[in-house]
């Protein structure tokens, strides 16, 4: 498994029309090959920055299938006129994890 | 729920010794007040950095409650010497999710 996180800033105001969006492309997610599932997370410190998290079976169902697949261009078309600006993305592999004592 | 995200970028060739050091560390997170889980996630494109991601019940369980215990100056003892540098540290908050199909 690995996991795509997508650095997204959007644009001053349209932080509810853009959870709108990704609310409504969650089924293109959910029906994407080798998907296991996504995650949006808005900042604390900073609420125009989200954080897109994808888990994928493989680095190649998210580069290859999924931006090749017309559920990406139907993506960009809900979520990226929201964007303020490019999203920032980058894929990372688990090393070492915990449990905690309030989960 | 919050979830903190630490971008840590350790020093090159410390990679092995850093994960040694949050795996060491993590009897430090399970024990802490509020802590749901802890995972490091080493980047795919680039290696050094890592994504340090941990589960608090609330922002002050990390920011006041874990940052002002021993438990966090043992943290930094550990895992500090392979930082290149100061890790940048964010909190985020769930807006949507769903599951995929091959989780």
């Amino acid at each position: 498994m690995i996991l795509e996180i997508a650095e997204i800033d959007v644009k001053t105001g349209s932080e509810t029309a853009f959870e709108a969006a990704v609310t409504e492309a969650t089924s293109l997610f959910a029906a994407a090959k080798g998907c296991q599932g996504m995650e949006l997370h808005r900042g604390i410190e900073a609420p125009s920055q989200y954080v897109l998290m994808v888990k994928w079976n493989t680095l190649e169902d998210h580069t290859v299938t999924f931006r090749g697949s017309p559920e990406f261009s139907r993506w960009r078309e809900l979520a990226g006129p929201h964007f303020a600006k490019p999203p920032q993305v980058r894929h990372v592999q688990l090393a070492v994890r915990t449990n905690g004592n309030s989960g």
